[in-house]
């Protein structure tokens, strides 16, 4: 009997949005693994840790922060090669994943290495996307809006054209891509139908006019929602 | 002091995919709200049964399927004025909101309604989106793809053109409009990248091939998800 493989999404930052499903899987499992800047922080760690009742072993998957993907990818070969030797001694080992684990998350890497060899069960969690909007109390999609998600790091070009055609919108990843974005949407007549955050959910989530955000400020965890009707819910 | 909404994300359909967060608000509500069928039946409330451990104060909102916006109006003004005598009185009010309260929810509208008058706290829920993708072992989004969200509703020129545009993409809502958008996956050439399944996380839950499904069997609760690097996480 071979060990299961769970991806737990572990939702936004607040320990509370976590699933009830998630919640029981983590608890059980005798093995969990996270990603980890290379010090050693990890925030996946830190937005469970007040629901972990029994020490466990643990396994930080220290990812570089390089623009270069080959790092990355030796990174998770050896991770699949750790988990896979738990899950070769029957222990479910469970993958913490902020968020969701397949809404732009790095789950999918273990994923495709480890799916062919050994049972996996994805669990669905609160995205980003969501989170912010709720937190915002501004509705992200109705009737038959089309809603498009945008990562910030994208060329100028594509992404006008795609705020162009479309009636909501959800730019993520901001970051210190935040002037440019920032001046985009100005000059797409957009301003006053965009809305900034930045860690939603967690002790430090703020909410700022577009306009106030200092310059080289802006977290990779920010977002920026877009809705052409101003307030959707009118 | 006046009570304060809560609408509250209750996750796509298996009821341990609620949050801890709206567990405890639920639970501790005297009053819940919640959509209903014309005929009493509601998706919500059967969701979150198994959470119910004390009696409440009920309010069914009986949302008129037709195909005009006015009768419904009519509905929520109805159920606001409801709930507001609740919240005049001091009582909390709880509205459960299948997936997440803003993304593509009806909450919009009791939002709109009673967010000037009274305390509002919106918690976000796992959405159908992400239940889809989990279920389907797909990733819906990875690094810098753009993600589109389409109700199948939209005329078929829109979808070709935003389906075009996009590397991944979600088709709600599918229901009715399943032959018309299965024809326009395959004029596009992306049937080997689409994939469909409806009730997703629900005891009904089907996964098909969209070859395998039935003319005309496609329920409300159906989605398509297409991404066109076939399996995004290899």
């Amino acid at each position: 009997m071979t060990g299961t493989l769970y991806g737990l999404g572990i939702g936004p930052g607040d320990p509370d949005l976590i699933t009830l499903k998630a919640l029981k899987l983590l608890q059980a499992a005798p093995v969990l693994a996270y990603p980890a800047l290379e010090d050693g922080d990890s925030l996946a760690r830190a937005i469970i840790a007040p629901h972990l009742t029994t020490p466990k072993i643990e396994i930080a998957i220290r990812i570089p922060m390089t623009v270069e993907r080959a790092p990355a990818q030796t990174v998770y070969d050896a991770a699949a090669e750790e988990i896979g030797k738990h899950l070769d001694q029957g222990q479910d080992v469970a993958v913490l994943c902020e968020g969701d684990p397949f809404f732009y998350g790095s789950f999918m890497y273990l994923f495709g290495r480890i799916a062919e060899h050994f049972p996996v069960e994805v669990v669905p969690g609160v995205s980003s996307l969501t989170a912010c909007a709720t937190a915002l109390q501004s509705p992200l999609s109705a009737r038959n809006d089309i809603l498009t998600v945008l990562p910030a790091p994208l060329p100028s070009d594509i992404l006008a054209a795609r705020l162009r055609d479309t009636d909501s919108a959800a730019i993520m990843k901001v970051g210190r891509h935040f002037e440019r974005v920032r001046d985009l949407i100005s000059e797409l007549g957009l301003t006053d139908n965009a809305r900034y955050i930045e860690r939603a959910t967690m002790a430090a989530q703020k909410i700022l006019p577009l306009a106030d955000v200092p310059a080289d400020a802006a977290p990779y965890f920010s977002m920026i929602l877009i809705h052409k009707r101003g307030q959707a819910w009118k």
